[in-house]
């Protein structure tokens, strides 16, 4: 383990957060928040830039950045800048603790959206904003982000970029990597540029389509409202972000492909299919469920598809109170909750590549039941998995199961029933947000104890990660002398 | 697909499933319960004899019998024999319908214990006879107990077994499987006599001793009284049963090792240390969970290893409703539940093995995401697991996982809960019997409508069968002519 590199990597990406902190200063400004939010954002961005500038004051010893140091400095990263984002509504009383603060700020980095607030609607822009442009940078990864800005980037980077990227993407580019991130960020950009630009148009004041569009470009679901989207009273504002959060759901690959103007490469994509497939069957079967509660047809298939594409992308921005749908509804729901938006989106949960890989692997195994012995291989877009890849698909799930189980049995000591333990997990774990019970839609996460806001912290970054980032982090193993 | 000897096979079982329906009607005389009560029994035996005749008058065109026809085999005979094994209960009025029946016999013949009763204590000797008693010929396997039985077995008939044996063990032994499943059965036969001495010794009633014998022996959990084991106000049984459900989740190969007299190999079987080691740590969890709600440390301790023995085997006997125990407690039982007791033995759930060798794998994934590249095997009692028998284990967990969505979206549409729906799965599909909520220990599966029986029923044939049989049963594939 070579960890003068990771001190020194880590203290050059806070000199990067330093900047990053002094965004929603800006803001602050721009809105004549009065000088004690300004300075909130200022002291934090020096703090950012002191630990910054003291780590990587020393040149690394050693230059080898390996596999697992590329894990630790992920991990590392993305706690530590949890902890100093924090800063600012630790200072400004917005949280009454730094376990709040950093739960809060976990969460908006990781996309979730799980919130520790009763009530966003008082706080300044400056916070709002600040919350909601986690989403943002969280989305897309921030690492990657610290990469695509260095002029010249060691191959080694690739490492730190695998780690921070959600799904089993980035195969073989290893030598444009960058290259291809940088533009993947581009598109990130403009996308969101866009989708500011359409809900300004439809009429959402400026601010709240700014932190909106933060919020689903990054699958986030931070709410600028206290009964989220839900107050917004426009059917186009509520299409335009349930498509927008599916779009962002995609894998940005597959934007790359289509700029290339490979349309039909992108439209035969088997991950994407499967995508709108599982999507167009749960928005018909909860349509089909919740038929009678609704008279017009067209305002339920608003609010079934935005509920899909909010909870499928793991955003969790609301329109309607799914806490009252019938149990098959909810049950379609949480399965949509695990199985999360596409590989190299900015979504989490499983990932769909991954579900369409189990399936696969399954009917292979069912012709190998039928007739042992028999190869049965498991195709891509015509293109052979390798065993190895999907081992390490499959294996990646027992070690999603046993992470579950045990974030399950840490937070069942500080739930009233297991509906509430379980659906905190599932929505902590996955990066969604609201989930279902006393954390649903109209809920939130402030009834818990500190140390169970801390693990589910952790359980949002481990998800965020892919988990084995964490898990290298916090293994002794990893710390042993060599 | 050699359709004449499915036909054959299946008919030639049914006359032994003949047989097996007149010892009930042998209990019935016995006890004296009057000539209609062994007229069920004797016309539902006749059935069965009649069906057997007919379909086995036919010998067989072509030889073949392979994996395919195995499974097929396996799955179609557990359906008939639940259908068959109703007409006793249909005939004399126990249930009100075929699908009530099914629903009851599918949950004795695969040891789950769900039923659809009410009350038991005023039903027929007889007829809480046969339910016990289906649960002793479920738990090792009724194909397996036919097979020992043919003087001769041709050596296709691995196929059979292989599909019926629970947890993924039998590899090898092929020439000699059948004398070894004779033993293992042997074994398991004097066993179950042994604890029905033991029961009657410590006061239980004879009658009563049979039946529970027989419903630990199957891990199965049918009671005969309206609140199980807690009508038994003796420690002394309360233990031994913990005990003997404990014992009945062991592989039995392993006893045939004891008898063998290597007893170090015994002792340090990988899988069997896991399997102590997780009853250990479950019961120091829950008995410090409960601390506060027992003045007895010892009744503390004698209650919950009785109920985490119980869920753990998946049998579902109770001396305590745990439905009232505290979230973290439920939230331990319910991943025993999932867990289930040891490859090879009487025991539903994805068995210890499995979990053991996810486990496993996961470190091995660790070790490579630490240094990509890195050979890290998978080893069992010191022999390393090939690649073939992991895949196929992971697999197994995904088309669990998938069978287990399904059912949990069928069961959803006929429930008033989220966590009732999803006990009710667990319950069945893990058979363990009794889940929590309305399907507790105090409740029971009557109020599902007939179709969801009949779903909930298949489940916990796939849950026995460990779900091939089952799948290759219902593919149209399968059936496809060549």
């Amino acid at each position: 383990m070579n960890r003068s590199i990771i001190v020194y990597v880590t203290g050059r990406f806070l000199l990067l957060f330093a900047a990053l902190l002094l965004i929603p200063l800006v803001v602050s400004i721009l809105y004549a928040e009065g000088i004690g939010l300004a300075l909130n954002f200022l002291v934090s961005s020096a703090i950012s830039l002191g630990l910054g500038l003291a780590l990587s004051y020393k040149k690394p010893k050693e230059e080898g950045l390996f596999a697992r140091e590329g894990l630790v400095i992920c991990a590392l990263i993305w706690i530590l800048m949890s902890f100093i984002g924090a800063l600012p509504l630790v200072f400004s009383k917005t949280v009454s603790s730094l376990v709040d603060g950093f739960f809060e700020m976990s969460s908006g980095f990781t996309t979730t959206g799980a919130s520790i607030m009763q009530q966003v609607e008082n706080l300044p822009h400056s916070i709002l904003f600040w919350r909601s442009f986690s989403h943002l940078i969280g989305g897309m990864g921030v690492l990657v982000f610290a990469l695509t800005l260095m002029p010249k980037v060691d191959a080694e980077a690739v490492h730190i970029m695998k780690a921070e990227v959600p799904g089993p993407v980035f195969g073989k580019l290893k030598s444009s990597i960058v290259s291809t991130a940088r533009l993947l960020y581009i598109i990130y950009l403009v996308m969101t540029a866009v989708l500011i630009v359409v809900l300004a148009l439809l009429g959402m004041p400026f601010f709240d389509a700014v932190c909106h569009a933060f919020g689903a470009a990054g699958t986030g679901g931070f709410g600028i409202k206290n009964n989220s989207i839900a107050y917004y009273n426009s059917s186009a504002i509520h299409i335009v972000l349930a498509v927008a959060m599916l779009l962002f759901g995609i894998n940005f690959n597959l934007y790359y492909i289509l700029l290339l103007k490979k349309v039909k490469q992108f439209f035969s994509d088997e991950e994407l299919k499967t995508y709108f497939a599982i999507v167009l069957v749960a928005v018909v079967l909860i349509s089909l469920n919740l038929y009678n509660q609704y008279k017009n047809i067209g305002i339920l298939i608003r609010d079934v598809f935005f509920t899909v594409s909010s909870l499928i992308t793991t955003t969790g921005y609301s329109t309607v109170n799914f806490n009252t749908w019938p149990v098959f509804s909810k049950a379609v729901l949480i399965i949509l909750m695990f199985i999360g938006g596409m590989a190299g989106s900015t979504a989490g949960g499983l990932k769909v590549l991954r579900v369409l890989i189990y399936s696969k692997s399954a009917r292979a195994e069912q012709k190998r039941q039928r007739e042992p012995g028999r190869i049965a291989p498991v195709t891509i877009n015509g293109k052979t998995v390798s065993a190895d890849v999907i081992r390490s698909m499959l294996t990646y799930l027992t070690i999603y199961l046993g992470i579950f189980m045990l974030l399950l049995m840490l937070v069942s000591l500080d739930s009233q029933d297991f509906g509430t333990a379980f659906s905190a997990v599932v929505a902590s774990f996955n990066n969604i947000g609201p989930g279902i019970g006393q954390v649903g839609p109209d809920g939130n996460f402030s009834h818990f104890t500190p140390i169970i806001k801390l693990v589910l912290s952790l359980g949002m970054i481990a998800g965020r990660l892919e988990i084995w980032p964490v898990i290298i982090l916090l293994s002794r193993k990893t710390w042993h002398k060599t």
